[in-house]
């Protein structure tokens, strides 16, 4: 096995990866497809906001007969299919999987194969985080259609909520996206000491549980401590939460404060700027 | 002066920033806000396709008085505003500035300052790389109320185009955005050894002409020669084209193609993926 096949069966897949393996050679050696009219999109439905979604995002979901979704799609996007649509939650929420990758692999595979135009939904871009390669690899090894429809990734929804520009002249020429929720639940062994030297932003994605851990690390390599930061939840939502503070201090905030779940964090100079935003209003009351 | 003003000095446009700094304390001791009832809003464009809009953007263009575009949206995206709508070209092209940013920040405010709901609406995301920190700072001084609309980054809409996760489980745990194109033109000094060395995907905005550079560093640093890479231009659009070479390579070939104008860079394993599914589709056939 190569490719495709070989980093599915990496994942846990092997039985799927196996199996389209051979429905394959069986494909190329008869001249015959698959009985497959179906066809995948994973589409981006961006921070949470259904505004935030693109045109052709909100147009493949009307088009779709079977929506897949996680756990964090706002059901006011939900709403935006069709209503005869089956609606699918295979909603993850750290550390309890409502459906494992293998199963959601191979549901999309089954719809598609039964001739559904499926969507799988995910929250921000599908090709930031959140496994949309491995659904893609899934979907490739089957020979299943497949389009990625992008979206507005949650670094980019925080900073406009927030007002930071990510990068700034002078201020911050590089932006770094890291998570802090690696494949088996902890922090993964990012380059700390470059992520500490580079002088750019750092956007650390579902960091929400690890943040003391990805704060402690990037200290140590050198890090200062009081770099401005923020953390958000929910960004663009009604239940948007955001809370300031240096970099040492915002895990220990952020548990005081109760924020528990889904957490983008960003840290760096840039933050300084919407720290500044808030003495304008207040000076200008 | 402090924080934004300062930054506005910095940036050039001390003129500005001094003349609103003494509006604000003008303001501030008579207890009147300034002549003002319009607003800003900084706009994602997007990649270019006008179905990646958000609805929002949608929203704010058919709102709009007046649209200073840059130079790179497409027309049919301007068609969504009013038919009376001012449409300003602002601009910049790689090298051949149309519009100082000086000049544009002062064409803001003084739009927004005559009444008028004005966008800025920027390709891609306006907080990812286009100096769209410079404009939001220059508005905050003024006290002009501003919204920023988040966008689909250049980086997103390469990914969606090639099917290229940018983070992979155990390929690529990160991701970086550099800019091959700082404020005076050259490569800014990024840590090329600390992005070397993080084993994540490099995403290289406004890298086409110094792409050469950009490569040298990364593989001087010690990236390997052949960490495969990909260089697109105008994701999204009927005029896309993209081109697949080991990291070496690629500036050279980009030269011989006649690849010029804004071109983005995916540098990184997980572009294999996308080589990968070529060679499916071959074997397929």
């Amino acid at each position: 096995m190569q490719g495709p096949e070989a980093q599915a069966a990496l994942d846990g897949t092997r039985d799927v990866a196996e199996h389209l393996f051979a429905a394959r050679l069986i494909s190329a050696c008869t001249g015959h497809d698959q009985p497959m009219r179906g066809s995948a999109s994973l589409v981006g439905a961006g921070p949470g906001d259904p505004e935030l979604l693109t045109l052709r995002a909100v147009r493949a979901l009307k088009h779709a007969d079977a929506v897949m979704y996680d756990a964090l799609i706002d059901p006011a996007i939900l709403d935006l299919a069709r209503r005869d649509a089956r609606r699918i939650d295979v909603g993850k929420r750290c550390g309890r999987h409502a459906m494992s990758q293998t199963v959601i692999n191979r549901l999309i595979l089954r719809l598609t194969q039964s001739g559904a135009q499926v969507v799988r939904l995910k929250g921000g871009d599908p090709m930031v985080f959140g496994r949309g390669g491995e659904e893609l690899d899934c979907l490739r090894v089957a020979g299943v259609p497949v389009e990625v429809i992008p979206g507005v990734t949650a670094a980019c929804a925080a900073a406009a909520r927030l007002a930071i520009p990510l990068t700034h002249r002078n201020v911050a020429r590089s932006l770094h996206f890291i998570t802090g929720h690696g494949a088996n639940g902890s922090v993964p062994a990012h380059d700390w000491a470059g992520l500490a030297r580079a002088g750019g932003t750092i956007a650390a994605y579902m960091a929400g549980r690890t943040l003391s851990i990805v704060a402690a690390r990037l200290i140590a390599a050198g890090l200062p401590a009081a770099t401005p930061s923020v953390a958000i939840q929910n960004a663009s939502r009604s239940n948007e939460r955001r809370l300031f503070a240096p970099l040492a201090d915002l895990p220990k905030l952020l548990s005081e404060q109760g924020f528990d779940g889904p957490t983008l964090a960003i840290i760096g100079t840039v933050v300084e700027l919407a720290v500044n935003q808030t003495t304008e209003i207040a000076c200008a009351a």
